[in-house]
């Protein structure tokens, strides 16, 4: 084990700009003993000018280079889905830890190969996760530890929605992530994949079936003119077909007897990143919205009827997950924050030896779940 | 004509009760021309006493002589649902206005023919109402208004849930609501007929099918000892069989497009009456949860983006439904209230000569969602 | 003492026929002795309509008529400020029981007067309160018991406000409110004096001294050319002064220890009837906004830090009190239900043989620190 | 002008480790042409530590040596308040840059000389900024924007708080902020300085006379025994005096007319970090919690009172200060971005030629408000 692990990402969007600041800032809060060396990037301009802003030494634009280069320990996988399989399986093999965003893979059969070679690799003392971040917002690590400590006791439902309106526009343009090429699917692997992930992990139970329905409301979009930066980019007059579903919900049982609802839209207009999420057990009840996501509601069953109600716990005390290396109480953290704490838990597994979770394991059953889900048309489909 | 009404109202108990105050409260605040002259009970002391405390000066046990009496306009059905059918269709053949509390019926044959009877009934200027009592809530009738107006635009997401604990507790007891034969159903029709209802009345949607299931948590209970009034009541130790849903879940699509999600439980511990609905359409979005019934949440996405956001609307405005004839701006109505515009919005239909809504047909169309979800067992079920 | 006490009602305005709907729903659901036989007011004519449409058997347009009348055992005094001495202190020597609204008088003088008649009243055996209906909201009634118990320990902030904006339009008319010899103050007497009650009723604390500020933001306003009902009226082109505050705000100390803050405004525009206080204490915070009515926020500071929080609690169990008569947990109650529990709770007394609260005496002091804040002008007074 | 600014960080505590952490980030988002390349701390030890974790390469035990080397181009002071003036002044003096933490100065004479020595340095070039870190939140900054667009029109009332609770427990410890020498005041110049200078920034208003009151709750405690990092410390048995206040109240007018009032306390239990302020204008009402520190609040008194209320902007778009270098919409920021968004305006500044704000004198403003509260005993101090 090097004293310090040197990590390459590979994008520098979305995902790789925060992934490669949460790496810096584990380091600084957390101590954590890794550093990015390496990005990398098709167009190698723009990557440059990523890494000399965020101060990474070195820069490739093939991820073969560093996945042969015998300085790099960790691979972050920041690409768009439909480059998973490839990068993942090739770091893997060549002996480096992987941490891939989600969705693990555009495919179950993808998943299915990532999964394998994790497993192979594993053998081997390297280690890999998938990067389902919302995991560690402390609001939610801390109601799972609720969970696990039974203060809920037996859960009877569970009731999620993640709710974005940034395409509700009809004239939003047909970015990337609207063509089922490039992303798989729409709001269903891009944040339904959330909230099947959250469900398993907040409750320990697994869905046995689904019924579901799917719907594209804006069936052809200005195709697009330029990307500009973020969800934001601007349409030409040409138009093309939407290939992916702009809203899915669907129903489950759980293995152990649950109910569940679920919604995935980006045409929930006001809603901007509503992940909520509540469970109601025998001995209490959670829910948890991440637009307010240093709050969790509690309410405890066990309690005097006259003086109960939910408490609205701010998730800023040095006792909740991760946040004893921040701030005062009261004093809440952002978004990015589940990434520094993300990398921070991937290291820790990486130095102790062990398997971190989620697992590439757990990838791919959210993936049977959302496939599942895109085939059931209204009907049950067991799991 | 007569100048005022008189009404008969059958059932002394939560609903008879409140019907009856809605009555005396509508006289006095709206200038309502009817009276309740008669309470109909079969438990004579009860019902006198009832009658005594409400000032009605006539008590019947048998709602046969209510029907009988020439001096009695309007019968109140607030029995038990298995009792609904022979009331209802008596009254209106005997030419009294009906106004019948929600469900219409326990079976779709049964509502079929309270449907066919009103029908007839309405032939002979003979005018009948099923209460689904929340439309009445100003909030509500305000949201259906904006809705009218095209303030939210195509309507994509219907988002409902009907969230109770009441008998979350393994020990409540086998009250007669937790029984087939005098309740129908459980939580389905108790509390997911209300949002049902209020879908198809706020939309002006019509649900194409369903795909739903249904869940009993706890299959025995303790037998009932004694009712002790409103929905709190002791058990004895001997235990029976519960024959209703705790809790039913279930997807849908309109017949204008939208998608929907529905729940309806008595198991969301800490939930009291939580029936909150949310419309996402292309120009806006409407939230109501009865649990805060004097607001509404409403986004306005013809707004600017970065001053906009979901305004909670204070729905204690002279201008908003019903709400002139109360308090000054921020003086809140009660759950009672939405009675008092229910009796007022049907004495005021069988005064114009017009007929008021909801009919008996939309509490047969209610009717037969219930039983569609019923028999989905989680796969597709048209309507 | 009869079977049931006669009650006459001066004045038919908002707090008259708020009174008068009060006594009748007091009878119907506390099973209350009391009935309104006879309504006052000065114009027989509006006054006859009124009576009409509540059930009122008698008019007068004499209060003296009323205070003659040996049938009558109660009067209930709900006329503008400048009336409430000799109406009172009328039918207090005539041995009338009186409820009498707040502001007890437009003078400290005046009400000292009629706590002076209370007095003596009280030696034949005659029951009198002053209206400070809020006490009677059951969230600000449990959340007096949750203090009592010491929920919250030794008291050490109380925070209040009264927020409105009826006024908040410079071409609102001169409303007999705006004027200093028919309504006494503004802002200040109006709902200033609510706050001032409440914080002595839920803490049981007495201000020793106050230093505040009052403004006038509006100095002149059209003269009203017609009163079109409740808080809405329209104006002239002729303009008048407006000779009470708009506003004021204050600081307090109390006799254990407390540091208070208060406000009063009709200017706070989009707060329709934000009263809010919060109090916060060695063991624990409650917080109550009036919007939100059946709600209480509770901090029980015991409570593990990392599982602590606000919780919201919906003051709607048949524990609370009050509620026990009404709906099911979580069906809410509205503004007017604080008067029939007023009305209950005064006949109650009445019936019991006991003195009521809040008394005259208390009227008095609220009276008291009102002058005191207008006195002082930013500089200390001490009471 | 240098390419890019090397930064020397007097103090690695709390505001230090911020500091540190801000001026990396806002290289990394905003581009900020500026790095730290020093940390002064007077235990070498501790000091070496923070700059291995931090990636700072020079670590100095006297200040005096940062401001002796020509090398260094800023100095941020984020030491305790007692060392302000002297390191401030001696920076200016050799011509570096300086940030200054709040309070500018334990006294108002300590102020005045700052201001003084600012003064001459802007005739030099040199930029100088005091750090009400809070002015760069992004709703808060919003807040500003609509006021100076006249959303909110003329302002009538500012209504705010800071409520914290981290020292009601009467076993807390006498830390250094309990300790007059060290600290200058308590709740009210660590806390209530920020809501007077917010107070300032968001209306424009300036205060012409304040009245206040502070308290000290718990006037001895248990004397330091071990302070274990951030707001929390264990105690010994032995007791010393708290020599400053727990919390303080206060009311002011201000010179546009405006009543106003504040609040400032350690012992509001249940508030971890409420840092609340509403102001209502002519035109509308913002209302800002910093516990919710992603949203506020926005009534626009202009729209139609029917569909109208306080809508919850979710300060997370492109278009909001600060914003765009950060996440989607509705990914909020946490409490650090305060300060990543502070060094990057400071920076600005300097490179732009321009001074920042907010300036020395503003800081030398706000400690002459806290000063005329602490001697306002109750009674009026005009400023």
């Amino acid at each position: 084990m090097p004293e310090t692990l040197n990590v390459a990402v590979a994008g520098y969007a979305f995902m790789g700009r925060i992934h490669t600041a949460g790496w810096a800032q584990a380091a600084k809060f957390f101590g954590t003993p890794a550093r990015v060396t390496t990005v990398i990037g098709r167009n190698r301009e723009n990557t440059q000018a990523f890494a000399d802003a965020f101060g990474i030494p070195n820069v490739l634009t093939d991820w073969r280079d560093a996945v042969a280069d015998p300085d790099i320990h960790v691979v972050d996988v920041c690409t768009p889905g439909d480059s998973h399989v490839d990068i993942a399986i090739g770091a893997l093999e060549a002996g480096k830890h992987v941490l891939c965003e989600k969705p693990l893979a555009n495919s179950v059969e993808g998943a299915e190969r990532m999964v394998a070679a994790a497993e192979a690799a594993r053998g081997r003392g390297i280690r890999s996760m998938v990067g389902f971040s919302y995991r560690r917002t402390p609001a939610l690590a801390y109601a799972r530890q609720l969970v696990q400590e039974g203060r809920i006791g037996d859960i009877r439902h569970i009731r999620a929605v993640y709710l974005q309106d940034w395409i509700a526009d009809p004239e939003f343009p047909l970015v990337w992530r609207l063509d089922k090429d490039a992303a798989g699917s729409g709001a269903l692997g891009d944040v339904g994949a959330h909230i099947i992930d959250l469900a398993a992990f907040l409750t320990g139970h697994r869905l046995t079936g689904v019924s579901g329905l799917t719907e594209t409301f804006v069936k052809t979009r200005p195709k697009l003119a330029e990307q500009t930066g973020g969800l934001t980019a601007k349409g030409s007059t040409e138009h093309g077909d939407v290939t992916v579903d702009d809203a899915a919900v669907w129903v489950a049982r759980t293995d152990k007897g649950a109910l569940a609802t679920f919604e995935a839209t980006r045409f929930a207009v006001g809603r901007k990143n509503a992940m909520r999420i509540e469970l109601n057990g025998s001995k209490g009840s959670l829910a948890f919205d991440f637009e307010r996501m240093n709050e969790l509601e509690f309410f405890d069953f066990t309690q005097p009827a006259a003086e109960n109600g939910f408490r609205r716990i701010q998730v800023t005390e040095p006792e909740h997950p991760y946040v004893g290396a921040w701030w005062p109480a009261g004093h809440g953290l952002g978004y990015e924050h589940t990434f520094t704490h993300e990398v921070k838990a991937f290291t820790d597994a990486i130095v102790e030896g062990r398997d971190p979770e989620p697992s590439f394991a757990d990838g791919l059953a959210v993936q049977k779940v959302l496939t599942a889900i895109e085939d059931s048309k209204g009907n049950w489909v067991s799991l």
